[in-house]
């Protein structure tokens, strides 16, 4: 056992607190990863204040998209040596012999996988804390090389937003000749405007506000539609073949479906409570509504790979970890463009 | 103008009665069929007993997936010759020039096709007359060869319920290797169940009654798991690339998603309404919510080439056309294995 030390969810929601945590001693297939990054999800935003978690029993330290260097290796790791630049998302272990581990698809494990904090390790059973941390120890099959020439504090964010709509794009084929819709430009959003236009695709924002419109065409938007203006919502009618929805929160999702052509799909990232649809929405070009969360170990390293090829990183504001409850405040009230990090070097 | 004789609606709800009417002079692509045998859709019943249509002023003489022979043609027609058995759907008309048409899907016409009843005719502005009547003027490129080996009583309802599952079955790709579900065994549901044995992929019937399960089997159903039973349905779980959810009224779609592996698809063509989904029952297995309805020219024919091929027909029970008030009122109750036709050659 190791000692480090990390930000635990204290007794009050939404507060965290700097305390000395333990990680275990490698076996045989891990690898320590000192963490440099970490970055800032809704997720943990909910995690800290939603839910019970972290109060009482259960220990809560947040971040499951963080990057580092390898401090240790297991003697039968093969992969990894001291001083590789690496990632980890928000998955660290999964049964590894189902039919969706089998696929690649180990975020959809039948067992379900083990999540990088709050869930719990396979083999001893204790409940797994995040990479709001110094060092973080974990199975190589679930640690990601990492593009070295890449600003570190923005490839975090790609471990859990960038996954999560680089898994859409790819299932559903983005690339050159296809037209792709982006509704939401928040941490997810923005990526999903970048990988699209990286991968060759057209790409429209959706944005209720029309002050936004300059950001999405920053980040590389071909098209803007404003969202709350009718006329503009009925010009983009069946023009895309793919729509991103990042909304995160219940919204009407006809208006989206509607701008979508032949055969075209709507992909709910952002939101994954109920949804309602008219089946002619549907049944009208016959579109398809889906969702994902998250994506395998091939199509993780395929992301950082693909970044580290077209210089795609997170627009990121990186904070000393000492500031996160300021990033925690700020986050609650979408006041950041588009993603904060943690610099977790202060920890020593 | 031409006589002939059909069934319109009266001022009574749900009732026709027999009518003299007057069918277009033939334009230049128009043939004229002699009708012998037309079904009678979930969709007729619906046309006369739930709205005003018919009744005052627009004509309503119902009747959208017929059969017969080709007894005049125009000047112009290449395809068709006198004597041809022929069988006509539920579109006559499209715009042509659209993107959907352009596409092969006249069925979804952006300015709408015509509809074989109730449709307004493209080029005099008249409303459409349906099939339950002698004859039927159309244009021929809305005109199919059906396979003269083939019970034409039985061919009938190839062109309403069997484009409607044909289109997914072929839109999804069911084969040799898929794992084909269907929910709802009625007309629609009948067929996709011969449809897809027929096209070699494995077929499961979901059905409320465990007494349906010999039907199914009949069908050709290679497994049948019935849905109101929690364990069974649990059992089922992830096994399906494909279901083809006919039940024809609003209902929980969420049991039947669960039944999809990776990447399968639930396509809803029974029900137009609103369907509501948990989105995490589409993110987990990354399944996807579609509908579609009906088919575009080349793939009815299509249909038809395949039908003839394999042998594949509706299970109909025939009444003479004098009937139709019997027929009408026993499939209000779903009494019917498992769709009627009207044979039309009473009229003379």
């Amino acid at each position: 056992m190791s000692k480090v030390t990390g930000y635990r969810a204290t007794d009050r929601p939404g507060e965290v607190e700097l305390v000395g945590l333990t990680r275990r001693d490698l076996r045989p297939d891990d690898v320590e990863v000192r963490i440099s990054h970490c970055g800032v999800c809704h997720t943990d935003l909910h995690a800290l204040s939603g839910s019970a978690a972290g109060r009482g029993g259960t220990p809560l330290v947040p971040g499951h998209e963080f990057v580092g260097e390898v401090v240790a290796t297991g003697p039968a790791v093969t992969s990894f040596a001291v001083g590789d630049p690496v990632a980890v998302g928000n998955i660290v272990d999964s049964c590894g012999t189902c039919a969706m581990c089998v696929a690649g698809q180990e975020n959809m494990c039948v067992e379900f996988p083990t999540l990088t904090y709050g869930g719990t390790d396979r083999v001893d059973g204790s409940t797994t804390l995040g990479g709001w941390s110094s060092s973080y120890v974990v199975r190589e099959d679930f640690v990601y090389h990492r593009p070295p020439a890449l600003d570190p504090a923005a490839v975090a964010p790609l471990m859990c937003a960038g996954v999560t709509v680089w898994e859409p794009l790819r299932v559903w084929g983005a690339g050159p000749g296809t037209r792709v819709g982006v509704v939401g430009l928040g941490g997810l959003g923005h990526l999903a405007v970048k990988l699209a236009v990286a991968l060759g695709a057209e790409v429209t924002v959706f944005t209720r506000t029309a002050d936004k419109a300059a950001d999405a065409r920053a980040l590389g938007a071909h098209r803007v539609v404003l969202s709350t203006d009718e006329q503009d919502m009925a010009a983009a009618g069946e023009s895309l073949d793919l729509v991103i929805d990042c909304v995160p929160g219940a919204h009407e999702v006809g208006p989206y479906l509607r701008t979508l052509a032949l055969d075209g799909t709507l992909v709910v990232v952002g939101h994954l409570g109920e949804v309602r649809v008219d089946a002619m929405d549907l049944l009208r070009a016959r579109r398809r509504l889906a969702s994902s969360g998250s994506a395998g170990r091939a199509r993780t390293q395929e992301l950082l790979d693909f970044c580290g090829e077209h210089g795609v990183t997170a627009d990121v504001e990186t904070v000393p970890s000492a500031q996160v409850a300021t990033a925690l405040e700020r986050l609650g009230r979408n006041d950041v463009r588009y993603r904060f990090t943690l610099d977790l070097r202060d920890l020593g």
